[in-house]
């Protein structure tokens, strides 16, 4: 049987990923840094057979459709071209996330999925060599391979595009990130459809990959220094200027809510107070909150005052992709 | 006597005037462009004396403190000089604007100062050289002068920043600009420290000035052409790459409140059921939005009905400066 599972965690990008150099390769325009989280994440087990007859996926034990399992499908004919395996596959996938959270990332699912077909068809990839075969399933996945902080490389080919991790001498374990859970309705535009779009047309596009490689340095440079502060503030410069491109684009279109603006400004607020905390957000109107961890429960008091209704959940920095034994391979 | 009083309308500007060249002189960065509305003016009477030991100003029958006074004597020195005239003064305004409205604008307020001494001075300025000596007090104030379509040509010199009037064969009599008031809070910060900020430290800031230029192009063509869609798809585009320069100034800033993005979202729905009608925003929370004169109240009930607690005010094209008689003229 060739088979074989693995977890992988979701990453949340403190300086952002948004936009492609090579749309087919998925390289991007900037490097790009992260924290993967305990919280969230996905496993995956994958069984390639000669009995099968078209690949099936399932996802949280429901069959997908035709549509859904394609963009499986894609980056599994890269895995059986390397393994040179013509097998199809059945697999299943379970993303572990709070109940419809928009958390159920791609970069933790396409991580999860690398790292089953490397185990089920013995690929024997190093890190790297996953986190490479990861980013050609969705770009953000490549990070998700390693725990903690993660720096993905753009590169400038399929071979040189892949995530390192930052070695932060333990630091991270000071940190947490709290989730504010807003969208309870469907995106207007995917993470996909608004990359391009920005890319394409927005007038202040090229000057964001300008900045981001700046405040890439800046980010790193606050790691190295353990300095909280200074990364917080990097972080969030980089998420509202990554927002900002959207303004710009043809035409113009935001991922912000409301409540996004609310959770901003209970943000700045708490800051006033004297606890240091940072906001970034996605491709959706979710904002997530880098503080120490020494801090999380007054930060989870001070949003729940206000957002009552909402899922409030913290995360804490996690590990990088595991192997889990299958019933067969036990 | 040395007396004068004249009457100023608000302008709202749909290309932006956001940024200066040469904050001594006011000289913007960009031309900018913007309509003159009826619903909210300022009127103005400005008496000078051998008699007074400093200049007093009342606005709405109140007593102005010292340093609400400076801003106007400051002005008041520019025009002394010009008239040769020694004399200290005293000004009473009356701001006709909804209560807390947040839109008793320098642009009215100043345009009417500079009509007041006009005639109190026997300056006998032509309209280009009283919108020239109104940008010295406040910047936008140069296109209350006129009525209607107005552009603020930015010029080199004082010399040559004035605005002119754009003819739109009464084609303006058609529109109308419906303000939702949000704000119920003071300013954190003011339009002229938000436009401060940005120009020092936006990354995003030269590409704006460039972007400015071509809005302008695209409105202009568009009122020439009595073409309400492209006008609107002009001016909501530009308003949004200047709230997007905000998003990368440093510290980075916004004033978006989160009924804003409601409102917001509110004219995105309205054109999608088919009514034509284009927001735009300025230093503050306030919503102002563009459409067909004929549409006003489907776009009131449509706001009435998400912002029952807001004034929810429409304001159609205004005159130019208008002098007033007074008591002494008469």
């Amino acid at each position: 049987m060739l088979n074989g599972k693995a977890r992988a965690y979701t990453n949340i990008a403190l300086i952002k990923y948004w936009g492609k150099e090579d749309p087919e390769l998925i390289l991007p325009k900037n490097n790009s840094l992260s924290l993967t989280l305990d919280g969230f994440f996905t496993e995956t087990e994958v069984l390639f057979s000669k009995n099968f007859t078209q690949d099936v996926f399932y996802l949280d034990g429901m069959e997908q459709s035709r549509n859904a399992t394609k963009k499986v499908s894609t980056f599994l004919d890269l895995v059986r071209k390397r393994a040179n395996c013509p097998f199809f596959a059945v697999i299943h996938s379970h993303n572990h996330v709070p109940t419809a959270a928009g958390l159920a990332s791609s970069a933790s699912g396409l991580a999860a999925l690398a790292g089953a077909c490397n185990q089920a068809l013995a690929l024997n990839l190093s890190p790297k060599e996953l986190s490479q075969l990861a980013r050609r399933g969705s770009g953000s996945a490549c990070r998700s391979i390693f725990g903690g902080f993660v720096e993905w490389e753009r590169g400038h080919s399929d071979a040189t595009s892949y995530a390192v991790p930052i070695d932060a001498q333990g630091w991270e374990k000071e940190l947490a990130m709290v989730f504010v859970l807003i969208n309870d309705q469907p995106k207007d535009i995917s993470s996909r459809e608004g990359m391009q779009r920005t890319v394409e047309t927005s007038a202040f596009y090229p000057q964001w990959v300008e900045e981001a490689q700046t405040d890439l340095q800046l980010a790193k440079a606050a790691i190295q220094a353990h300095d909280f502060q200074k990364l917080g503030i990097a972080m969030e410069a980089n998420g509202l200027k990554m927002h900002a491109t959207t303004l710009a684009a043809t035409p113009p279109f935001t991922y912000w809510s409301p409540d996004s603006l609310r959770a901003m400004t209970i943000v700045r607020t708490l800051r006033q107070e004297g606890i240091p905390c940072y906001f970034t957000m996605d491709a959706g109107p979710n904002v997530k909150i880098l503080c120490q961890k020494k801090n999380v429960q007054a930060i989870q008091a001070a949003l729940a005052a206000s957002f009552a209704e909402k899922q409030i959940i913290a995360a804490y920095p996690g590990p990088g992709i595991q192997f889990v034994e299958t019933e067969v391979t036990k």
